[in-house]
Parts: structure tokens; C-alpha cells; sequence
């Protein structure tokens, strides 16, 4: 087996952790980790310059003019998904459009109905992105939408949806652009300039921390007028900030190593050359993995031009020989932890490629893969359909 | 000053962290901090069986027999309380007793006014412990009465009130016994035999892991029984459960490094001995605090047979020259963090007594203390009022 850093990165006992090639948790790098070996007050004057820190770092990386704030969440990803839906989606004047092309989309519409809140969905699948014309023949068939939830990269296929252009168009029109930009924020540009009014991600993605929070950004009007909104008093986002303002401190306990993690992380972020060079590092790496299992026989699940740098879908082989379970735990043998389950229609898989990893990592994946075919005797590659 | 162990437990250029003496994030094992050193897949299968074995280290720490379930939940310990009133207090049929004695009664009357479940609240200051008598005249006031919700140990000023003759009570009537044991659980025992069908504590309390996740015992039968009651998606106790028990996976990320070091954290529990060991190792340093305290002139908020092992409240003295900021400050900088700010209605400060920390730790804050008094000119130290 290769010997690449980052395999010996774990405490005693733990030095083959794999490679983590999945959407998040990510693998990270030892400096992240490093600076959770010390217990901060999460009362405490230094741990609260941290996080301010971090919440004016965070609206600085997202383009934010003084109009924004930045709330912080406890939890995953889906925490401040439920958070800004519940602050900020209409209750009975005006109604939410969710423009879904996967999971998130999906699971973004169920919780506005579980929150009792309207909402209209339009669905494109798993493999097509939205049109700025979706959105618009959607909102000129019903006068009652007032807000648009989309996703900036869907996870369920690694497709990157045109954010700019849709809220440059509802900015417009003047409706309230929200953004899911979980898996994308750090790596893929994004401006809230162009008329995003909120927008969603977590710590353990592009911006390479651990799990543990999430965040939204959001203009300081629209959060305002959210006091409240929502359904909850640990996802209201309102009294989150107005704690976070008052003193600086969280009104519950924050996940302090986490934090000091991704303060540490945006550093690390910064030093790499910002989100233009850590895209770049992931694109690359996509460009590594996607042409060498193409040179194998394996097919994607989107074009070129629709798959980002997120995550890549392969459709599963025809060859009978192929067992999605033993080439999954083959591959976890070998150090590299690839995405189990499937989320899109057609059977397929995906390799994550972002996370503190690089060319040689996805070179050495796509050598255990050849040798875990081969073992498998999997010759076969053409999709199982299609 | 002294070089003790702990202190000299932080990253390169963290190496002066200083111990945290508050009711959470704690000071904790430098192998606890360690196991946070890796990068574990959220949906592999050695991360799945770590879950598992905390899920069952859990119920078997609090006496459960097989009727039991254990529910991990995203964020802070207010996560939990807020995801089991959701679940299991009634919305119409039934109402839940609230028993307070302090600011986290208080919250939690508060989060169910907000989710609209009726409520009824007991007030019993901040020093003193409701009685059985107090609950069930109480109860006897108001048939629709059908839960009660009780805290274990009350942070606000470390009382700890009497929950298993409460709880054995409660049975007798037939009544859903409910209890937050966020800071006591780990180290006071609890047996949720005693006829408590819902518990709810946290990651970073006497556990001594850190902050990330909170935790709900509950009967099978009333977790089944809440399919559909939850206000929210996140927060939906049994829907977490449910894929908790389908595939040993988390609906959404769960915050790795915190359970993994939580994991370690019970491994170096049972090796101290226990709850009665930690217990004991507490409530010496409780001791060797007070005394200290008393020996030179503080007074503590409660009786002795009144106040638990888990934080102290000394009444703030009448002295002019006594500035709680400064007094702060200069033991932070002396290398001990303590609680900033008040809780109770009484002038009064707290320092916490849990955590991986011991009588030594304590003579060395109470030195340091005795120091700082006389830095600031602090002579008469009876209390501000009374």
C-alpha cells in the first residue's frame, strides 16, 4: 500500500484510517484536528474572539457587504437548513418554491411541510440543473411565491446548479433567493452580492473542518424581521444571533473543538490561495479520478459540463461479478472509504473529491480500484442501464 | 505557577490552556482530546459499531433493563430537551408539570410554551429542592397533570433535588416521569429503574467528553408512541431512532470527533471506577473547595447537605474592592477559567468541581484565588446581602 501522509494521521492504533472520499465528514488535515488538543471556556474572551473571527471571516469569503450577519448552529448541515427555513420561510402570506434535483432538494420541501409551511416544488430528477426559465415559469404560474430555496451543488449527484443567474433573476423579480450551498461553499465561487438573500453550509465541507455546526449568511433586514418565526428556541436563528451579539457567546454550548478546528481550517483555507486555488485543487482531483475510470470502462452519470468537483457519480457495471458491498469494504482495506449507498435513480455510485486530499491520493484510489475489479473479476464495465 | 499535568495540554502555542472550572465544555484527559486525532466516515462500519457500543455503554450506565432505548441527537444538551418535550409531552390530552428550581426549569417551561404544549410550573426558587410533597400537591391541583419534568441536578446553583423518590412517586400515579440529568449524569447516581421513563444529559459533562451531542434514555413504548408528535425534522426523536436502528447510521452527520472522543471518555469512566468513583473524586474536590472557600471568609449559596459535587455558588462578598470582572480575569490569567456570570437571584459566583481535575487543581485555584483577593485589596468577605 502507498505510503501517503495522510494515512498516518491517526493517535496510536489508528495510523490506517482511511482516505475519506465521501461528501463530508472529510479527511482533514493534522492541523485541523491538532488544534482540538486543548479544552476551551466556551464563555471564555478567547474562544469568543474565535468566533467572531470566524462569523466575520465566513461573510468576508461569501462577498457579504455590512448589510449581512452570520448565524452560527449547533448540529449538521441540515440543522441550519431547518433553522433558515423556519426563520425565514413564509407561514400564510406568500409560499416557498423548492427547486429540487435530488435528496437535499427532496428534504428540504419535507421539512417546510412538516414546519406547515407552503411550499411548491418543482423537480428536475437527479441529472438535470434547473434554468433560470424553471424558476421563472414556475413563479409566473403561481403569484403566491415569494421565496426560492435552491441548491448550490446537489450531493446526490455532485451536479452544480447556475445560483448566480437564478438570484441575479429573482433579485429582480423580487423575491427572496435562499441557498443551499452546503457542500460547495469554500471551493466553488459564490457571491451573495448577486442577489442572495441566505445561504446555508457546515463545517466539514469545502472549507475542510469537522462536523459539529453549521451557518447561515443572511441580510440583516430579512433576519430582523424573523424574530419570532420560527417553530423551535434551539433552531431559532433570531435569538441565536442576538445572543452572539449581546456577548459574543453561544445562548447554548457550541461545539467548541469544532470551532477551533475551522477557525484553523480558514486559515489553512486562506494560506492555500482561497476558494479559486481550493477549487482548483478539487477540480483537478475530479479530472484525475473521472478520466482514469473512464480509461477503465466506467461511465458518469452527468456531462462534463454539469458535473462539479464535489463529488462524482459512476454508473454501476453491468457485470454480474460486480458487488457494490465487497468492492466498498475491498476499497476500505486498502485506505480509501468511498461513499456507500446510492441516492440517484439509476443505480450508480459516488466518489467524493474534496477534503484534504490531492492528484496522488485519487492516483492511488484508482489503482486499488483497478486491483479490486481484477480480484473481483469484474470485466464488464458498461452500465448496468442505459 | 504550579505545573500541574493538565495545563500543559494544548497545541503548540495553546501549551498554557487553563483549567475551565464551569459546568461545561470541561477540562478533559489529554486521550480523550487525542482520539479526535482521526477522521472517521460517518456511514462506515467501524464508526457505526463505536456508535452502538456508546448507545449501550449508556442505557447500561443508568440501569436501564431491555425497555429502553438510547437516542443520540445532534448539538448541545437544550438539543435533547427540546427533542424529548417535542416528542413525548402531550399537545392537548394530558400536561406537563414542570418542577423548577432554577434557570434550566425555566428554559424548559419555556421551549414547551413555545412548541404550544400545555404547562404548568412549580417554582422553587434557586436554593432550595422541590419535595414529593411539593410534586404531588402540585398534582393533586390539576388532573390534566400527566408529565413531569424534573432536573437532576440544577446548574443555575448546583442543588441536587431528590429525583428517585420523585420518580418512584410518579410511577405510583402513573405519571410520565421525565428527567434533565445534563450535569450530574456519570457522577450521581441514577437508576432509571426508579421509574424515570425519559432522561436526557449531555456529551461534556461528567462523562468528560466534549461538546457536540446530547443524548435521551426513553421507555420503547413511549419512543414508539411518539412517531409523528415532533415539532421539527432534526429534532424528531424517533424518526433518529429509526435510522439509528436500520443501518447504525445518523439521518444526518453526526459530529465524528465528539463521539469518538466520547467513546474513549466512557472507556477512561469505567476504568476510574465508575459513577461512585467519579462521584467521590467530585465531591472531594467539592470538598476541598468549600473548605478553602469557608477558611477564608466566603459563604456558599447552599447547605452542604443541599449542594451536589458539581459546581459551588459562593455568595459574592460585601466588599467595595470586589470586581467579579477583575476577579475573573486574574484567575484566568492565573490559569483557571472559572463561570462568568450569575444565575441565582443572590449576588453569588460558581466554580465548577468536574471535569478531569483533582483536589490538587483545587488547592492550586484556591491559592490562587487567596492571591488575587489580596492583589485587589479584598478583606471583608461576607456576603453582599443577608
Amino acid at each position: 500500500m502507498d505510503k501517503l501522509a495522510q494515512r498516518f494521521n491517526g493517535p496510536p492504533g489508528q495510523e490506517d484510517m482511511p482516505y475519506l472520499l465521501t461528501p463530508g465528514p472529510l479527511t482533514t488535515s493534522r492541523t485541523v484536528k491538532a488544534a482540538m488538543l486543548a479544552d476551551w471556556g466556551s464563555r471564555d474572551i478567547e474562544f469568543r474572539r474565535l468566533v467572531a473571527d470566524i462569523r466575520k471571516g465566513l461573510l468576508g469569503l461569501a462577498g457579504c457587504d455590512g448589510g449581512y450577519e452570520c448565524v452560527i448552529m449547533q448540529g449538521s448541515g441540515t440543522f441550519a437548513i431547518e433553522a433558515a427555513l423556519g426563520a425565514f420561510c413564509p407561514k400564510t402570506e406568500g409560499k416557498t418554491l423548492v427547486v429540487a434535483n435530488g435528496a437535499y432538494g427532496d428534504r428540504a420541501a419535507a421539512i417546510l411541510t412538516r414546519l406547515g409551511r407552503p411550499v411548491t416544488r418543482i423537480d428536475k430528477g437527479d441529472s438535470a440543473a434547473p434554468t433560470v426559465e424553471d424558476v421563472v415559469t414556475a413563479l409566473d404560474a403561481d403569484p403566491a411565491l415569494s421565496h426560492v430555496w435552491i441548491i448550490h451543488c446537489e450531493t446526490t449527484s455532485g451536479i452544480v446548479n447556475p445560483i448566480a443567474a437564478i438570484a441575479r433573476e429573482m433579485r429582480r423579480r423580487g423575491k427572496i433567493c435562499m441557498v443551499d450551498a452546503m457542500s460547495s461553499f469554500g471551493a466553488l465561487p459564490l457571491d451573495m452580492m448577486d442577489g442572495i438573500d441566505v445561504m446555508v453550509s457546515s463545517s466539514n465541507k469545502c472549507i475542510e473542518g469537522v462536523p459539529g455546526f453549521s451557518y447561515v449568511l443572511v441580510k440583516r433586514d430579512l433576519l430582523l424581521a424573523s424574530k419570532g418565526m420560527s417553530h423551535s428556541v434551539v433552531l431559532d436563528l433570531y435569538e441565536q444571533w442576538k445572543g452572539l451579539e449581546a456577548n459574543g457567546q453561544f445562548r447554548f454550548t457550541p461545539p467548541t473543538h469544532a470551532l477551533v478546528a475551522f477557525h484553523q481550517a480558514m486559515q489553512e483555507h486562506a494560506a492555500e490561495g482561497g476558494v479559486a486555488a481550493r477549487g482548483q485543487r478539487y477540480a483537478r482531483n475530479a479530472q484525475v479520478l473521472v478520466k482514469g475510470m473512464r480509461a477503465m470502462g466506467f461511465a458518469t452519470l452527468l456531462a462534463d459540463h454539469e458535473a462539479g468537483p464535489i463529488i462524482q457519480t459512476f454508473l454501476t457495471p453491468r457485470d454480474p461479478n460486480f458487488d457494490f458491498e465487497k468492492f466498498y469494504e475491498e476499497l476500505r482495506r486498502r485506505g480509501f472509504a468511498i461513499y456507500p449507498g446510492k441516492l440517484t435513480r439509476r443505480p450508480s455510485f459516488r466518489i467524493g473529491t474534496i477534503g484534504k486530499v490531492d492528484e496522488k491520493v485519487m492516483t492511488a484510489v484508482l489503482a486499488a480500484i483497478s486491483a479490486v475489479l481484477r480480484e473481483m473479476n469484474v470485466t464488464d464495465l458498461a452500465p448496468l442501464e442505459g
